[in-house]
């Protein structure tokens, strides 16, 4: 303890020993809990406090987690016993908004819809749109590489990201990347800590890349399908044709039956399954008119064209409503988006065989599904549901496909790490974490 | 030699000791040679023989360099000496053509507008597009991290590869990424090899990205300028408004003499700069005729549409024509589109104060650009324009550029590094090397 005196020394008011402070900052939002009791909460204001509270750690060997706002469903930012807990919740200033270079310069903090927000009162766009971006942090969404509803047109949010500051795990501070559009020197960093989840180093300050608003007012569509099958064809056949949506979702019956109980809307409950999307550009109305016309010959049994959020809204619930019912995403798997169809047939017959209800949404144009099982919140409900997952996690590595598109990994999916990466692959991520966390102090035991 | 001759009996004729043949494969198209006399030449025909020769290598020490087809400009293939360098340009093998979800599975020594022509017969294309694609390998554009003519548009190699299969420095094989368009399992171990120069491993397989051909017949478009300033500020507008090219290349007035006089194509020499770009879609020539107004606006003296491809065939003709008077590229910088008027007239200066002619050549959407100095092939010559590129490139860096672009670091450009990294990425970079490579035997001593 007169070792933390000394962090409490550099640090003031930002570290917190207050027990129901550290436990409010202790859990994510997956389904996971802290393990054990944490030391202290740094809650950081610079660049300068995580060095000094990494610097600290490292030093005596004390275990790190890595918090932006927790809405993190992998358990990554959950707390260590006697550990410390880094939250970048503090670091809310956007430093620069460049907008003929189209890029805005970000500390980790800055909240996803917010950053968006400024950024669209210059006309241009912040593309990663999490379902949780009013309250997911830049930081946050850089370590998960998150996705969202728009990455069908706008690439994830390692797509959208220039250059970065990290503080690595003994405190020096690091710049990765470029503003420039192009850049090959040396390896590159900024893709590695994109996605890295709190394990190589703590982002302080990130240039991200904008775009500008499509002109012109966006179109909802919505597209309703007997059979699940039939909804994944018509993705992929809208994701192979000309008219590009920029937001392409399903919603199977029983989601759309759950989210509609959850907060009503009108929606009525699909045979199979309901595609909910968005086009933008002066040719917005076409392009919906045309993926309508696909969705039809595709076997739609009715479809809508409209120009509010509603249908968007409704599916952004879906994560709410689950968990309005005792219900955690079960998995994040994703497949090649031509192996749709297939793989809903799959989901089928594995749930149809554990005699498990199944409820499906997609970020369905990247081929990236969240399937729920329903079971109830006791030890053996759980174990059940975790079998459902685990063969449905089976069925999309054989298609192709990966064990998470957008959550990563965390504590909740290592142990299916080794179902889709070699020994190789593994052992290669172990030595670059050993590397440059040779202590291993952060994030200790997840995401790898 | 007797160690040669073990894996002389492993490989078979694909171990080639013959000096000529291996001298032909000994260098780049660099203006550094190689580094002594190598000792062997593996033509590999599969991964196998590449895991083959990385084994014997690791086991015996022996300095590897891996090679395409050698048209780098960072000395970054050049031999070793005593070293083996290990040829992927037999690896020629399309293995498939996924038209449903726009992926292709290649071996690396694939050329790379082969790849793009098979995936043309499909309505899709390939699209990384260096001015050297006729001859270089896919390997070698994801080893490079390629640019081209089409990155305004498409981005550069890294954002159209999916997955590959790499042989590591003991000779292990593994595989990263996922073809699914979402991936976020474990550290982005593709983007970490993509543009690592053949320093961390071989690729011998990639899963890469194809995108539709976009509909109707492009145009090409030229505008001339009195003054680089103007074009440059021209470029920043263009990219700024709603009018996006597939291609935005500047050419300075002696670099449209040195062009013209190597293959003349009737282009008249203008008196500051010349901007050449295409459009695609079905409204290229709308677009086409909104950027060739955005260019009178911004001062065009004069401008031209056309249907055919000649004006950028002469901007492909720039690196052969500067060769054909013995001047090789002199530097790759980027800069934030922003700075491109900044940095042009900085070139002049830095051109003034030396006394040296400078010709410039620029993807200029994306800022960046390639500057060749006007010196005698000889000692003093060449430490005169290396100084004249010293000094542009300090420039950009203070203008948030970059040393490269796109040609990467390979060894002609490894003293630059500290002026754009800083101690701890330069650490970052060596521990990760020491880490996947740790007896130091792949493309030793550059890059990095
Ligand atoms: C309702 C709801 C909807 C969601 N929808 C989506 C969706 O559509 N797409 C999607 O991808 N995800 C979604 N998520 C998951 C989650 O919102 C994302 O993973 C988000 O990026 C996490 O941001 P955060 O700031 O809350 O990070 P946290 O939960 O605090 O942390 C997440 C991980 O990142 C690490 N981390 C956080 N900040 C930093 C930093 N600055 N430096 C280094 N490491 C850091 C943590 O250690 C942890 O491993 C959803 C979650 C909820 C609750
Ligand atoms: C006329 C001309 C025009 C050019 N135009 C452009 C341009 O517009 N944009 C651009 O970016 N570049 C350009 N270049 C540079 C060059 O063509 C690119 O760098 C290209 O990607 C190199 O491919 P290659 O197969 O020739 O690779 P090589 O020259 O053989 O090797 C390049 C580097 O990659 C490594 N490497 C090659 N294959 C592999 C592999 N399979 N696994 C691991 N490492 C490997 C080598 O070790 C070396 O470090 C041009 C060059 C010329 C001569």
């Amino acid at each position: 303890m007169a070792d933390l005196q000394d962090l409490a020394t550099r640090l003031g008011d930002r570290l917190v020993t207050d027990p129901e402070t550290i436990a409010a900052h202790a859990h994510d939002s997956s389904r996971v809990g802290p393990e054990g009791t944490p030391l202290a909460l740094v809650v950081a204001r610079s660049t300068e406090d995580v060095a000094a509270a990494l610097s600290w750690a490292n030093a005596h060997g004390v275990p790190v987690s890595v918090r932006g706002a927790g809405t993190g469903l992998a358990g990554g930012a959950n707390a260590y016993d006697g550990g410390l807990i880094v939250s970048l919740a503090q670091l809310t200033e956007v430093l620069e908004l460049d907008t003929a270079n189209r890029t805005a310069r970000v500390q980790a903090g800055v909240i996803t819809a917010e950053l968006d927000a400024l950024a669209r009162t210059e006309g241009l766009f912040f593309p990663p749109d999490p379902a949780s971006a009013r309250t997911s942090t830049v930081g946050g969404n850089i370590a998960t590489n998150a996705g969202g509803l728009r990455c069908v047109a706008h690439g994830v949010t390692s797509d959208s990201v220039a250059a970065l500051v990290v503080v690595l795990a003994d405190g020096r501070v690091m710049r990765t990347g470029s503003r420039t559009r192009k850049n090959v020197v040396g390896y590159d960093l900024t893709s590695l800590f994109v996605g890295s989840e709190g394990t190589l180093g703590v982002v302080t300050e990130a240039t991200v890349r904008l775009k500008p608003v499509p002109p012109g007012s966006p179109r909802t569509f919505r597209a309703s399908f007997d059979s699940l099958e039939a909804a994944g064809d018509a993705v992929t056949a809208i994701v192979n044709s000309a008219a590009q949506p920029e937001v392409l979702e399903l919603m199977d019956a029983l989601s759309v039956e759950i989210i509609e109980s959850f907060k009503p809307s009108g929606l009525t409950v699909p045979a199979g399954a309901m595609l909910v999307g968005q086009t933008v550009g002066l040719d917005a109305l076409a392009i919906a008119e045309e993926i309508t016309a696909i969705c039809r010959a595709q076997g739609a049994t009715d479809t809508e064209l409209s120009e509010s959020d509603s249908l968007l809204e409704a599916r952004r619930l879906s994560n709410p409503a689950l968990n309005a019912r005792g219900l955690k995403i079960g998995c994040d798997v994703g497949v090649p988006v031509a192996a749709l169809a297939e793989v809903f047939r799959g989901i089928g017959e594995i749930s149809g065989r554990h005699g498990k209800r199944v409820s499906t949404v997609a970020h369905a144009g990247d081929g990236n599904l969240h399937c729920t099982v329903e079971a109830p919140d006791t030890e053996a409900g759980i174990a059940e549901a975790d079998a459902v997952i685990d063969d449905i996690t089976r069925l999309a590595i054989s298609l192709g496909g990966t064990i998470s598109g957008e959550h990563g990994i965390g504590s909740v999916k290592r142990h299916e790490l080794a179902w889709q990466l070699d020994e190789a692959a593994l052992d290669v991520q172990r030595a670059i974490k050993a590397a440059l966390d040779p202590r291993g102090i952060l994030t200790p035991d997840r995401a790898i």
